[in-house]
């Protein structure tokens, strides 16, 4: 039986974890403890789209973890650093899938491992209700791929599909990843960056171009400018990010960095726009939407923590 | 003795009140009773930069008032055609100063009176502590000059300068008020967007250029943006607002628009990024950092009147 480790179960790292342990030896990589007792306890039960109960194993300490064949690391863009320092040798001999939002995770997970690295893009969604309960919403593909700096083989990564398949998900191996991975960063990076600065969840305004006014024009304009950077960059996209925005735009969800500045947590704004921002610069090709909404993602965090007592009078304000 | 009348007592409507009826007949028109009443009990107390305590006539009804030689509009420009409306033509034989910030107030003026219309732009301020009292501030000048379209002879541009300078106030009569209008606009559209958008006020962060994702360079290239503008609007400015972002980003003062946001208040947009944005579309030349700006301003107004069920849950979001 193959020995797999889920890194952060969060809604996602959970659902990979509930499914694969219905078919492989599960662990979990947690940060709190109370959360590996609860794991280790209860196991994780799924609700919605499917429904079931595993058991697991969960700890937050990685000298008691084995060596695994494959790890999937499902934390935020923001804390895989941290994350996988200590438990990246654990992978050493195995794969490890990346399934963070943007761009520059599986950079950061090849400075800590020898084993082969998978570029994950997920479009899978949950609603976590507790430590061992996830809602599995959309039932959607994860897409893998190689990671070209250490040319995975392509068997390696159509192996890890396969598992993921049996645990009960979708997923599927392509031969390059990037295209999948650069249309859910255009995409994401775009909607999340509105969505943070303007306090709007994805909803109708995204997609309005009635007036001059309108975000569906700005909205419009950061995706032609991420297609510009993608092709400057030589990649042909998987799927068109304006049409997956028009679907979104439908849904009212709260992407996951409105999320993070309403509770005034670090974004991923440096895997998102600021990606993009840096690609656009080493290319030598403009994006100055993108550039513009990763510095203003980056002064609102600032914001959090600059305080001055004039902060609340009213000079020169007309009233 | 001249007659006056401030439309608006604000910080700003109060400075010109108060310095004003030390040498002519002042009239205050505001929107709360009770601020009326209170200016008719007590008058207007100046504390600061200058000390003294004046007494004026204040109304809400519009009908009370008499013809004036002067009127200066000192309300928010969101506001501007709500207070001209019933009292434009108290002004159809005198003069009336628009004093707000940028363009698009002295249009609006123009469709409720046939007064004459000067452009006031004005850096002076304070802080209201009351009704009643405001302290001085900033002791700057107020540059007035012609509104084109009506042809405002210099004569009476003069005359009103030299009026609100015998009340104590600088002013300044130029035979063109654009390039200050404009220099002011940019500045004012640059620093009152970004701070909206990310909660600084405008603090040295709005100067900083040390890293790539630094504020200073957005700042810069909004400034950069709107001074294209104005070059192909013909405008040549009166200061570059560069240096004067350079100046107050050593203030941490809070600018208009991010009380507005704070306490959700229509902004000022439309008469900032707004109008850069239509000016460059009617002229041809690219805005984009300033569309984006006044797209993301809408879309955060737009924000405080959406609701869904959906915002605070934590779909597909990693913990």
């Amino acid at each position: 039986m193959k020995k797999v480790c889920i890194v952060g179960c969060g809604a996602i790292g959970s659902l990979y974890a509930a499914h694969l342990a219905r078919v492989a030896e599960v662990w979990a990589f947690v940060r709190r403890e109370e959360h590996a007792r609860a794991l280790n306890r209860e196991g994780l039960r799924i609700s919605g789209k499917h429904q079931f109960q595993v058991s697991i194993r969960a700890t937050t300490q990685a000298k008691e973890l084995p060596q695994f064949d494959l790890g999937i690391v499902a934390t935020k863009a923001t804390q895989v650093e941290e994350s996988i320092v200590d438990v990246g040798v654990h992978f050493d001999e195995g794969a490890v899938v990346s399934a963070q939002n943007g761009l520059g995770s599986e950079e950061i997970i090849a400075g800590h491992t020898r084993g082969q690295i998978i570029r994950g893009t997920t479009f899978m969604s949950g609603t976590r209700h507790s430590d061992t309960h996830v809602q599995y919403e959309l039932d959607t593909a994860t897409w893998l791929g190689p990671f070209e700096p250490r040319n995975t083989p392509h068997a390696i990564v159509n192996e890890v599909a396969e598992l993921i398949v049996a645990g009960g998900l979708q997923a599927e191996a392509l031969d390059d990843a990037r295209p999948a991975q650069w249309s859910k960063l255009i995409f994401n990076s775009s909607v999340n960056g509105v969505s943070a600065l303007t306090g709007l969840p994805h909803s109708p305004h995204f997609a309005d171009e009635s007036k001059m006014s309108s975000l569906g024009h700005l909205l419009h304009a950061l995706i032609e400018e991420g297609k510009n950077v993608a092709a400057v960059a030589g990649i042909q996209l998987h799927e068109d990010p304006w049409e997956m925005n028009k679907i979104g735009a439908k849904t009212n969800h709260p992407p996951s960095m409105l999320y993070d500045i309403r509770h005034q947590l670090p974004t991923e704004v440096e895997f998102l726009s600021g990606a993009i921002a840096r690609e656009a610069d080493r290319a030598g090709v403009p994006a100055p939407l993108h550039t513009a909404v990763y510095r203003l993602i980056k002064g609102k965090e600032a914001s959090w923590n600059f305080k001055d007592e004039n902060q609340d009078a009213t000079h020169g304000k007309p009233a």
